[in-house]
């Protein structure tokens, strides 16, 4: 197994890339790990976070890419000239069989652009979708797509259904993940132009356990296990969840920390908070995978430390030993076939 | 100041409704309330609210609307056929200006249809859109829309920044409320093709303090006093914040029972918790104003109690006080001055 690790991505790079290595290389005795940047700069921090290590150094290639991809600039146009840049060398030895897995906490345009047009996408999978693992409260929902496609067609939410539900079928053992679709109401007739169409595509296909629109208020109430939205509703979800737990937590801090028999009392419930944020790191069960393209392709947090990306790793492993490309093909093969066959 | 008040709207009706007008009675001495609904059902709870109250009684005007407009069935065949309903009624004496304002914890899509066909549209305004004022941790921002237009334009989206201007202007004192536009992204050239086009249209027009787009995990952290989106995805912000903060709190709740330390540290801590669900009710600052209609309407959250009822009614006399209607027809004017004298 030979996952590829981008080591110039995301905000702590190449630091957290490095220990992100390190512990999934401890992790894992059968792991290759192709770490890929800048060497003048990747190098040094390796010798030191790898330092009285050298066995598991041993399972560390080093690959020279130059070229750093940041937010700032075009991601279509950086992946088309950047071609010494870890994205692209690693869409194209992911393409090529080279390595069976690419990670990144890179720009998530650039990841996005690269899986599109260096790695290329399913056939009969018109876009691809990011989608994190999200927590409930009691499990884990997958939200399908989080920002990749922003305006969108009914076909394309009805593909991202099918690629949720591949994925929760391999990497969560569900063996009929609930699949909801984000609504303004729960009725059928309910909603706008988009999720309307989108509905009837999802009732009528025979293969999903769709079960129905999902209001907003339900999405974190274990309702389903894969909710399905656009991408612009999707990225609405996911970064108004971090926005609203940070302003709860924090307005819960300051409140404590307003008198002294409720800072008494913060003090004491402590371990019962730790646990809340245990709960609550969605970085935990790893990255954002992207769905829909040729091969395994985790996008992690911009804020990933070394744990959230051994993290991604060990995610980017179960998608390789899943099979994760090969299940949504047949999902997708199964279900034209379905279609075919009753049309006859 | 006369107030038109749909008995029978909300969860907890007629005695929400009735409890809430006896708090607005008590509290504005100028005040008459019309209260509307079936008086067979409402009388009786009427008489035992008002029991020793019978000054205030002398001001709560009771008609019988013997029809009732519910949640289960089509909005706008009920404000077509429910004459003799509260919403239609009191839409139709605020249009003609037998009463001042009009409150309603009911239906949300019959006090929209309500409003939209039996009061009618403010001219130059395309869709009326709902805009509740949600909390912040530090103060509230208007979210417009929340769920009354599904499928958007980018000129309404311009008309739902101009309205929600006139609004926290006159309702929350801000010479220049600071306007936000939704986004999955910062930068001007991101987002879908609505927010694209809806961009250009809030940065051409002069007479809004446009601060640009607002990714959602910015928009509880106090960046902009309007925060405009369309209906589907405003549904979505506050239906989500409502999950997202219920999750949240049950999952704080579950911790701290599950072990002693932190059981004792939650009861002393209560006071803080309790600050902590005040500064987030936001049902304290009334209901969502539907704004663009030609009257001052007010949809109460459908859980209302008697105070947020109150509250409610507290707000449309503001609204009616502050003469919300004729600011929004000025701002809307003046921007039209503005784009004809440029063109000059």
């Amino acid at each position: 197994m030979k996952i590829y690790l981008d080591a110039m991505g995301g905000d702590f790079a190449p630091k957290a890339p490095v220990e992100g290595a390190l512990e999934a290389l401890t992790n894992y005795s059968d792991l290759i790990i192709e770490l890929a940047g800048p060497l003048a700069e990747v190098q040094p921090v390796v010798e030191e976070v790898f330092q009285g290590n050298e066995a598991l150094k041993e399972r560390l290639v080093l690959t020279d890419c130059p070229e750093v991809i940041t937010n700032c600039e075009s991601p279509v146009m950086a992946v088309r000239h950047k071609k010494q840049s870890a994205i692209v060398d690693g869409m194209l030895k992911l393409r090529d069989g080279q390595v069976d897995a690419f990670v990144s906490a890179g720009s998530t345009g650039a990841v996005l652009a690269g899986g599109m047009f260096r790695l290329g996408r399913i056939p009969g999978i018109d876009r691809p979708a990011l989608a994190p693992l999200l927590p409930n409260g009691k499990d884990f929902f997958l939200l399908i797509d989080c920002g990749a496609n922003v305006d969108c067609k009914p076909e394309y939410l009805h593909q991202f259904a099918q690629m949720g539900n591949a994925y929760m079928q391999t990497m969560r053992n569900i063996a009929t993940p609930r699949i909801g679709l984000v609504n303004n109401g729960a009725e059928a007739e309910k909603g706008c132009t988009l999720t309307k169409e989108t509905f009837q595509l999802l009732q009528a296909d025979g293969k999903l356990n769709f079960v129905g629109n999902v209001e907003a208020r339900e999405i974190t109430h274990d309702v389903a296990d894969v909710i399905v939205c656009d991408g612009f509703v999707g990225n609405v979800i996911l970064k108004f969840m971090e926005g609203v737990v940070e302003t709860l937590m924090d307005m819960i801090k300051g409140e404590i920390y307003a008198d002294t028999r409720s800072k008494i009392g913060g003090l004491l419930a402590k371990p019962a908070f730790k646990r809340v944020k245990k709960k609550t790191d969605y970085t935990e069960v790893g990255g954002a995978p992207l769905l829909g393209v040729r091969g395994n392709v985790v996008k992690a947090h911009g804020s990933s430390n070394g744990h959230a990306l051994a993290c991604a790793i060990r995610q980017a492993i179960q998608m390789t030993e899943g099979e994760l490309v090969r299940k949504i093909e047949n999902q997708l093969v199964s279900a034209e076939t379905e279609t075919v066959s009753e049309q006859i």
